[in-house]
């Protein structure tokens, strides 16, 4: 495994490179791409995307039971990314009823995908049982009453592992931390056995059971850069395995261990390799079931950010100059921003851009690079050094933006969203087309008198 | 004038009545709403937004000179509402190609209208100029130069106002400040008069004039509760207009003091009402221009938070509850959150919610009321209080949401954004239609070999 195999330790996607005075991912000179898809324009990487998925895939071919990496399409989700999935013989880990059937419109085989949230509809989990999503897992006592009722009413069985907090916290962004006790997500593990207990009394309601239970689910956080938490967490997991074995008689046959793995936004972030978290988590689970021998169960990781962040660029155009005289300070404007990357005014997170129509020059000049939306906050970068010589119609590219860009995109000021293209060896295709000034009024009904 | 005239110093909208167990807005029981338009809902109260609209009418009629009520639409824009803008004698302050398009559509007679923004594309400028919008905000040098070349490009003319940053500094959210000199918008005041060269050297390079200098701009910022920075700033904007006056020969015609009034969200905020705004703001521009016996310019303000927030609702299905027993915190999920209302993680605003289907009922109970995204921070309230009996299906109203919910909605995890709908008189009109799990994908495009 070369350190190519896991994009995720550096900023630039795995196929960038310069050509004289510009920037060039997947082989296209990112002037071509604005020129044939506008900006701004997210650009994935196939390389990267392809990079990460072989990188997780040899860390589970460390693991000796089975495994499927299920990519958390809530960092990225579109039809033709989920059908890169499937070629790289990934899963999905899916949140919604929109993003089930935003796998199920791509042909995605829904076996292989995990429904996954903490307020599921009706709706949403009747449509994931009629379609064959493979694994559902229940958050919460209320929704595991529900459940049972909506598959006896629908006539289906559910597979269902249940997603607990195992009181392991990372040391993350407030808002991404998960898994420890108080958390919106999941059992609390002295709530187990009660659950146990409903799962039981709904499978002996009807004429056979609905509910299987395969096995239990955590997440512990985001953008993690330590290995410890992981440690603790397979062990605590199959402690939990043990328990339930031991007095319940059960033997589970799968575990989710969530994802979670931090990327390097800028140089001051130093996360893990795919290859190092190998050594930890998939060592750390193989000897907690070693050393009471249970069965390997099937290994489930649910890698978001790190599979498709570092894939991910955005390209701006540089628009309007602001120079204030008494603080000698310079805003400069693309022709984006919050709208296209709520991720700096949501997290204050911190990212890396380079003038990718000038990348051969110096970036000494330090000035505040703003969005074009019609607010204060709409700051990209306080602080960032660009070229002396930048001007209206350079190209902007930020890097490290294809987790959690497009996803939460708005159509904040009535600004249409960006198109997504995937490029690789020269060539550029629109997975998500770009939206028009008349898709801002689609849905909109005139007044009617009243 | 009553109370009622000033919609922004309650919680609840004009319209708020109980009945029973019940909520109704605009006349109409919350259970009908759900029940016929679904859940989230988004719900306008036109009572509320009638209510502003005359208030602002009111401040406007003390003033001697010509007036305009110019709606912000960047805080709640459907065709619908500028249709109900119109209706109400106002104008519309717009931010992007978008905004103009969505007033053009709805038939917005946009001689009424003012596009603004930090970073206007060349076809947002020449899509504004030639449908008519009455009056561009030029934000900076950039733009001027770029306004100038499109309109001879074009063979337009544009009448404009220049946006300044006036240093005046509200005591409001860092991220919605604007206005005091470290900011992406409008001109500093020193840089004035070398746009009035830029303005005087463009309209001598063609045969006939571009550009018509029609006022200043200024806008100090948003959720304002102090009376102080409006009076400087009428008071700092005429000195500017007598200076130029003085100095260049140029009496001016308009002038835009911007909005910013805040609003009640909670119990702990006491905004100043409409009313108290114009002995304020009008009285200083009056003061100020009799002093120096200026003519009194066509005063414009642009509210947008202060005319749709208080009219805003949205009603959430309650679904899972969870309890932790180590905490004795219960968390209680609702069918939306963050993705329609990004607020409270963006800006941690603070609402005032109520179980509306039990609102007869005493709230004691204090839960966790966290949104259905897939994320940690996706919580609406840390601690709301709601009835005991709080159950599954129960309606939850969440008060003063009319503004940069909707207008900054997402669809995070693929999640469909609610219909809008405008209630009066016990009947309800959709303004914006659902959306479905089909729109998700409806941009997607399958992904083709390499």
């Amino acid at each position: 495994m070369t350190a190519a195999a896991s994009p995720n330790t550096r900023i630039e996607p795995a196929s960038h490179a310069t050509s004289g005075s510009e920037v060039l991912i997947g082989g296209c000179p990112v002037s071509d791409l604005a020129r044939q898809f506008g900006t701004p324009l997210y650009v994935l990487d196939q390389a990267s995307l392809t990079g990460m998925a072989r990188a997780y895939q040899a860390m589970l071919d460390t693991y000796p039971g089975e495994s499927l990496v299920l990519f958390a399409a809530k960092a990225h989700c579109n039809m033709g990314l989920c059908q890169l999935m499937q070629q790289l013989d990934c899963g999905l880990d899916l949140v919604s009823g929109g993003e089930v059937h935003t796998a199920r419109q791509a042909g995605f085989n829904l076996a292989n995908t995990l429904f996954n949230g903490n307020n599921k509809s009706d709706d949403e989990l009747a449509y994931a049982l009629a379609h064959g999503v493979g694994l559902i897992s229940v958050d919460n006592a209320t929704e595991l009453e529900q459940l049972a009722r909506v598959a006896m009413a629908n006539g289906r069985h559910a597979t269902i592992l249940l997603r607990v907090a195992p009181g392991i916290e990372c040391h993350t962004h407030d808002y991404i931390k998960t898994g420890h006790l108080d958390s919106k997500f999941g059992f609390d593990l002295s709530q187990i056995d009660a659950a146990l207990k409903t799962i039981s009394t709904a499978n002996s309601a009807g004429n056979s059971p609905v509910l299987t239970l395969a096995g239990l689910h955590a997440h512990i956080g985001s953008q993690i850069f330590e290995l410890q938490p992981y440690q603790d967490l397979a062990t605590t997991m199959l402690a939990e395995y043990e328990r339930i074995r031991r007095q319940h008689g059960l033997v589970m046959t799968h575990i989710d261990l969530g994802g979670g793995l931090g990327i390097k936004y800028t140089e001051a972030d130093d996360p893990p390799s795919v290859e190092t978290l190998a050594g930890t988590l998939v060592k750390a689970l193989v000897d907690a079931c070693d050393a009471v021998q249970y069965p390997y169960p099937k290994l489930l990781i649910e890698p978001g950010r790190s599979m498709v962040a570092t894939a991910g660029t955005t390209l701006y155009e540089i628009g309007s100059f602001k120079h204030i005289p008494q603080l000698d300070k310079t805003y400069v404007a693309v022709n984006g921003g919050m709208g296209d990357n709520i991720r700096v005014a949501l997290y204050q997170a911190q990212y890396t851009a380079r003038v990718a129509t000038r990348i051969n020059e110096p970036h000494t000049k330090p000035v505040a690079l703003v969005g074009r939306y019609c607010e204060s906050g709409d700051i990209l970068f306080d602080r960032l050094l660009v070229p002396e010589t930048i001007a209206p119609g350079d190209l902007l590219i930020v890097y490290g933006t294809g987790a959690y860009n497009a996803s939460m995109a708005s159509n904040y000021n009535r600004v249409p969203r960006p198109a997504t293209v995937l490029v690789k060896d020269g060539q550029a295709q629109v997975l998500v087309k770009r939206e028009t000034w008349d898709d801002m009024t689609r849905l909109d009904l005139p007044l009617r008198p009243v």
